[in-house]
């Protein structure tokens, strides 16, 4: 029943339309059941979540282009509990953006988000070496500020291509970024009660709060996965809100919070942690199931407990 | 000669005039003999550096809510060789500026960057529940849109207090922010050969790039700084530029380069490391001498070396 | 029922009668209700334990003056499961012993176990300076020897002074150890099925056996335990029975089976290595307590297990 | 000059003659420039070196069958420093010695140590079901009885083959170990100053005497080796003389003092314990040449220093 509403749900994303976000979000199956409405910021979409305005929001995680992804882990990590059911990984593709009837020669003056400017320098350099760069809120903004009544602040913007369709306008050029190979990875977030069930290709989100700033925290913490076997794929030590100096972790670990080895190395961090905050298991976009050491697999697990209480009970 | 020049040396800094950074980079007692120069962003400023316009470029690193802090760590990640050579942590205090004569019963509509929006939310709230709130590209940006000729497109700014010198603004209210213990953390970013002498309470800046995704990579790179008593003070995964999946580790340590224990552990992660791109050693803001656990000073070390020479010269 | 037969049962201990090893067990409260015989050797005392002749073994475990301990180590590694069930530590106090109506001046040959003869060096040269040396098998056969029909091979015995009473000697001096704070431990083995319960300052013997020759595996073992709070208190690399450079592990380690900590180490062991050999949980001679570290007591262990069990719920 | 005296040197080794002591020094090249004395015990052999009565000794430090080789250890543990020079393996292969026209049927009564008794249990189980088994002090002394006038007091000796040489006796049986894979290794010892040069092939012996008794110390030490890629081959806790709970560890690893990781992790050790005791590096028996992990070479480790003075050197 749950994920499947009887009246149609909805799902927030980082807005305005024709962002990245919106063009992951189109990309996720479960979202063709839903009425996909745009959130002014990362904050905005996560309370919607909350005050259950929505049944879920997409905001982007990982090298985000339009904006900081601290914004969306420092929202997971405080407040009510959220966790992500999913998440996906889109090329960044730029493309240059102009009214209809515009051609390149035309551009004197681009609009874009600061890091998109940044990824497509080699670009502009080459084939618009004379044309000025300004700032936008985001990257669908810029493309959004070349419609409507003149008199026009830009001439073009840089975006994803998805904000051609929204808006009316014409593509100049395609995959103009310097660097093809880049990513954002966008997490699909909604309300405790939602785990999907284990894959065996799944990832793990966590924060955790130290219990005092002790040299060796981090490397007991790291110590807790390894010896279950567990991968880390990602880690940020993070300033709580409270003083500088006062650190959390942000970690993604490879594995279900269903896996034996998942679950053991979960226990043994909220003995050492001040707080463990589970930001949910889903399955990973790239499908890529982990390398489990030997003597890690649920069934280890299982064979290791029935060996245990063999022992224990002999003693009875 | 280095860092004094005998012509005015210059600075640049996260612009535009009223931000933290200005702030903050005028809290250096060096800044005085420099001029000051604005950057339009992190990657510009310090580019500016490498080609060697300006002699240094203070930079937001951490929790700054003018803007990500990637663009830093990636821009020093990168590139031409750059040293951190001081940093400096500035409280976050916000206050609400507008034009002279406007009391807070005439704001309508206020502007300000989406960071310190969400910072001061519960002041908003209780104080002008009835103000719309619009987005700008920096807190100094809002307040700059206050002056200049009608139409305005805000009454007032979230912004720091120091844009209300540059602006001509009036305060209308201090310390707004819901958390008062924010602070940011700034760099002053020289080209290498600047390297500060060793306080006995300094920080050292790394980026360790990985030899290949093998589980364990950060375990044992962690275990280079604990066996050598060499404590954390910030660590990142970072994905390079290339694929996502393939991940370097920004790192910030307790001690400086010309410590014993931290030169081994360099050589240590140079050699289990792809590259390791050394940052700088530089004092710490808050003058916090390190916790050196016992055998970790550099007497211990130069009395074991002394020790290994005496064995070794032994089988001669 | 276990461990209190109708019959009264038996113990051996490591013989002839005289030796520490019957000092040790005569000082054990539950041997009063058994019959106490000397068995040859540690492997003929533990093949009774085997074959039901006797309910129980008293043997050397740790720095034994009467021979090598690697007997017992060697001997509960291999074979039909036994399980230590108590231990003893004993002082090692030696005693020159005689026929009656000898004095010091008498005594030109003394016999005595070669690890007792270094032990004692100090007080021959000082008081027996012309006296030689004869080694025997034990210093109780030493004793032994005293006794019968001319012609004697000695005139005196370096012996526990248990042996005096056996054998109708007189004691000549005592406590001739040059280190009087020299101990030995003992252990009680039986079949498995009597476990004791534990009394919160235990103790567990383990023997682990290395799936393959890999650097490291000592390292992984340690882990294992670290990362539960578990100490150890003794680890000895041992040769298998198989090719020099194929290793087991003996080891002692803090707390009983029971204790979830002990527990969830003996999983992950049990995990990684090609075999571990329980050989028992049993009070410490010394009723000292672990210092368990914060997080690893048995309520820590249920809170974490309630704790996850409750998130993994939330996915129903 | 050292190791090659003018007048013919002298080298000890565990007695008396016929031992595989004896057999294992006659095994390496060495040995046949010198002359060699038997001595009654461990103790004995070490301290005529450390008196300079002889220039060597070799004693058995592993799986010996001929008594503990704890003797062995804690001998060289404490004491003026000595240094293993050279090791050696010898299979442990037991034969049944007898007079001259002995032969199988004759032999009611065997001696021999009571180690070597367990080891051939098994062929006397089939061979000589009726026959009795007498303890002696060493397998060599179970031969020696064999000779001189009667009454004898056992018909037969098991013992080393080498013995059948020394007291004029018939082999009546070979190969009658039950395990024919036994190893026994012999350690040749000297004062320092003769440490031989690295071979690539290396192993280094060594004490550590621990601070305190703090629980994780064990995985502290274990740590300054993995760090630098140094391998353990043998590990023991063991009781210093003082109290019992106070322990030392001994400690065989791979490589030589010369190899730059094992030096580092020397001084690691060094500055973490209370005492670290080098007893040698010196080629293995086997000369297997470890397997350096990537980035542990002397090459890795000078090329590191150099990197690291470069960056020094940048800031002056």
């Amino acid at each position: 029943v749950n994920g499947s509403p009887t009246v149609p749900g909805k799902f927030a994303y980082l807005g305005p339309r024709g962002t990245f976000s919106e063009a992951a979000l189109r990309g996720l199956p479960v979202a063709a059941d839903y009425e996909l409405l745009p959130s002014p910021s990362v904050s905005a979409a996560l309370d919607a979540v909350r005050e259950a305005v929505v049944d879920g929001a997409l905001v982007p995680m990982e090298n985000s282009v339009e904006g900081s992804v601290s914004a969306t882990l420092d929202e997971l990590a405080a407040g009510e509990p959220l966790e992500i059911v999913d998440e996906i990984a889109l090329p960044v593709r730029f493309s240059l953006l102009a009214r209809p009837g515009m051609t390149l020669d035309d551009v004197r003056v681009v609009a874009t988000h600061p890091h998109a400017h940044a990824q497509c320098r080699g670009w502009l350099r080459e084939n618009l070496p004379a044309a000025s760069v300004v700032p936008s809120l985001s990257t669908a903004a810029a493309a959004a500020g070349l419609v409507g009544e003149p008199p026009y602040t830009h001439d073009a913007a840089i975006s994803a291509r998805i904000a051609a369709d929204h808006y009316g306008l014409e593509v100049l050029a395609d995959a103009i970024g310097d660097n093809e190979e880049a990513w954002t990875r966008f997490v699909l977030v909604r309300k405790p009660g939602h785990t999907p069930v284990a894959t065996g290709a799944d990832k793990t989100t966590l924060v955790l709060f130290m219990r005092a700033d002790h040299p060796g925290a981090l490397l007991e913490i790291l110590t807790e996965f390894a010896v279950r076997g567990v991968n880390l794929t990602r880690i940020e030590s993070r300033p709580t809100k409270r003083a500088l100096g006062d650190y959390c972790f942000s970690i993604d670990c490879e594995g279900h919070i269903a896996d034996f080895r998942v679950g053991e190395a979960l226990m043994g961090l909220h003995r050492i942690c001040a707080d463990v905050r589970f930001l949910g298991s889903y399955p990973r976009h790239d499908g890529r199931e982990p390398l489990v050491r030997p003597g890690m697999t649920d069934k280890d697990f299982a064979s290791a407990e029935e060996w245990l209480n063999a022992l224990r009970g002999s003693g009875q």
